[in-house]
């Protein structure tokens, strides 16, 4: 059983490391919002007052935090992972965030003998709780060998894609797809409603064949209903599409699609969608025909 | 048993006449290009000299045709069917066509009390062959139940969508998604592969979860090794997503993403790429990284 | 002077008929709503009660009419300039429609020894009543020379194209441009208000030089102005576009701007925007703007 | 007359140079590569061998540099501007760069008394040849009165935008004005080359009315001619336009005809046109049509 330094405990953060402890692992983390890592001590978790506490010690640093900013500054900071590294000399870091700049990073982890591994997941919070997230991971095997234990007490499906990097560029095509196919989803619904057929026939007919997609199965119901429950929401989906923007941008690859969609998400998000989730993509398209509707 | 005339023997129809036969049903044949007709004789078919020798007398008439002005000219033309019902007084129009040049056809139809289902399908020339088609209907449900045993030897799941034209409208919902999903999974794998991932892996992963979809499923093995045969062909697809963009016009309601495919299936094509199946979209994407590649 | 049969009183004849009475000839104008003609009676125009009473014995036809289907319907109908050609011989569409039925009417009226001038104008309803319309003309030269005395009493600028269709086709790439460039204006004038700079002086800016263009001199104020006043009208852009799309996708040729701009323009229709000047496509991106600051 | 330290010499600053100092100023000039800055010698400018060097002392600090992390080396680096600033206290930042960025090098000057102007240009490495350029200033009012003559020894056109970033701000709007005219431009001519009309007369049709451009007057004959000459390149164009996508997306503003012509930029250099002029552009739609127009 491994000593975890488990660094950022957000929406994501609270529900995996319970699953950590009744794996049997001791768990340090810790929270630049000092009450969100208190949450965590009734589970069995230590709480520690800095990045160098949770993880002096241990044998693997765990971070699962918001964007590359914030990752880079725990592994690059004075006070951080890069100065004082865990004993066991493994990083798990589970953010969706920049290949790129993890690929920096691991480079001036290995130079003092750390091995990063990038280890973004799918699942979202339910997944996250029911510990089956899909864990892609980049970097070095014989590291993510050893810490597989920890990995498999999170998620079901863990892939080790290749190289530094390879975890996040497996996560940001994940994403891009996940918003491309959203909007077909969107635009379906869309066109079927405006053109008077069933929303719920449409659905089942198009499940039945070649435009059938998990966001057909899983979302277009929450969309048909004008569901803006949370989920995976519409503002960490942008954070997403930029970073796949981004890495396109650097690579010189065009990806109209993914421009398209960033675009229709972030005018999702100026019409006060940001919080919901990212079925609230249609709301914003149903408000549209309402209107139309209305019209004519 | 019913007496059956069938106009237009084209990819999709030479492959639904036999399972007709198989059926225990008569069915005779027409088609402008005799020679197709002809193939189907030794099947036990009858081939007629003209739509009205077909269709005279018979219990249905069925057309399956590549565009709305073939179906308009079968039905409308002098010599066709509204001038020359079928004593059973039910068309089932299984073409892709526009949904308001089906409703107008319906009512003249209707005037003469001839009942027009449209019926178009998915699972392409395999689904037609293997008698698997997913046959979505639109129109009058007691003429969709008198020729049901019909559509049965044909497809496995025959759904009434509602009304004239709620058919094709399903199918242009189901065509929309297809372009989009596929526009989804060609920058994928053009993004995981300028990045660097190995693209068997990389569609692994994404079908475990999220992002998975039909197109994930049965497109991305033959785009990754870049497969240019035939299936269903870019330039059939064009004409679908043609169709969907004049609907939506039609409606006033904004399909981004169908423009933005449409374009790139546009591209394709001129490309070179219009007579191969729908796969090849990844090529000149494919090709465009190639190229990067070389220069960087 | 010549005698002129003038079919289609709208915004634009209603304001060309005038300039072709001071200009000294003699007009008979036809039009659906026989209000709409009578109207021009003051100026000194015969009213006629059909087309053929309007064309029959004229120098030349001239047809200035919304769509391709009411041009096809006046020269193809059994009423019409194909069955009643002018004496003349020459027929001038000033309409803007589509460049094949163009040409298939001018193929069908050469056939009775009539020229078929397509002579699309830019300029307005502004132009029309200033006399300083642009007109783009495909067809023979010959015809054009014959009636270049009738086109000068309302326009500035007479240009030959080229053969037939060539008018409309230039007229359909102006207004692909005109589209384009001011979605352009549209998302300068957004970034601009978002980023606070003051929008005049970014105007002022941007006409000094290479982001100049004519919308940004003349549209860019009344979009700065929230001004919804008429002008050019959404409605009537939207179906310029259209036929726009329709022909590259005939041509097979990409268009991804003009693809996007058309959806760009009936999400301002949905928006009720349709009655209003083409400036209001910056109304939908304001409201935008708003809430985006609203929320911030 | 003032001491000017100038940084960065290269298509542009080269030519800025030389005209400070016909104006009567003196000039350091600095650049990481020597030779760039000795090239200046025989013009009679000073050559300083590190920026503290070329700033110490002088009246005012010019920057001219290709992107923000150059210009973020320059000012906050060890060895940079703020550690050691002009005796003058004013940086003028001609660069084209972060506006975000900009206001955070404003702000860290601020704080030891140096006030810093944004004053990026518009008129390419002719308008800085001839002292023609434009230049649209951010930042401290007296302090632009402070270096105006500096200013109008390069420029003609010199606007006080409003505070720090309003330059900046402002060229990046002008940007995405340029790209989208520039895709209006190519797809009007592609329009019109597969429709078979003149491309000359086409421009001279469009020139004269609602779609008339600086672009369409200055780019659309090089793009006729197929013209590849340098000029201002498409690959500082796709730098410019993603800094331009980066402040939309900072500030949630949706821009989608930017981030579609960003794409087709990025398309066309990886055509391998991205050391070509922006007129390159259409050479890519220009081969596609070729191909079509042969295939058909």
């Amino acid at each position: 059983m491994a000593t975890i330094g488990f660094i950022g405990i957000g929406v994501m953060g609270r529900e995996m490391v319970p699953n950590l402890l009744k794996g049997g692992h001791r768990v340090r983390v810790f929270d630049v919002r000092p009450e969100a890592a208190a949450s965590l001590r009734s589970h069995g978790a230590d709480i520690a007052t800095s990045v160098a506490a949770a993880v002096g010690g241990a044998d693997v640093a765990i971070t699962m935090l918001p964007d590359t900013s914030h990752v880079q500054q725990v592994v690059l900071g004075a006070e951080g992972i890069l100065a004082h590294p865990p004993s066991g000399r493994v990083l798990i870091d589970m953010s969706t965030i920049s290949p790129q700049a993890t690929r920096e990073m691991s480079a001036a982890l290995a130079k003092v003998g750390v091995a990063m591994l990038d280890a973004p997941v799918s699942g979202g919070p339910q997944g996250a709780k029911n510990a089956t997230l899909s864990i892609m991971v980049g970097g070095d095997g014989a590291a993510l060998e050893q810490v597989r234990p920890v990995l498999a007490a999170m998620g079901t499906n863990v892939v080790h894609m290749g190289v530094s990097g390879a975890g996040q560029i497996t996560k940001l095509c994940n994403q891009l797809v996940v918003g491309i196919n959203l909007q077909g989803v969107c635009e379906a619904l869309a066109l079927g409603r405006a053109a008077g057929v069933d929303l719920g026939k449409l659905r089942d007919a198009l499940l039945g064949g070649s435009a059938s997609s998990w966001m057909m199965q899983n979302l277009a119901p929450k969309m048909i209903d004008k569901d803006a429950d949370a989920g995976f929401r519409i503002d960490l989906m942008l954070k997403d599409l930029r970073l796949t923007g981004e890495l396109a941008f650097a690579l010189g690859t065009p990806l109209p699609g993914n421009a398209l969609v960033t675009n229709l998400f972030l005018e999702a998000r100026a019409h006060g969608e940001g919080d919901n989730g990212n079925q609230a993509l249609y709301r914003v398209y149903d408000r549209l025909c309402n209107r139309e509707v209305r019209r004519s």
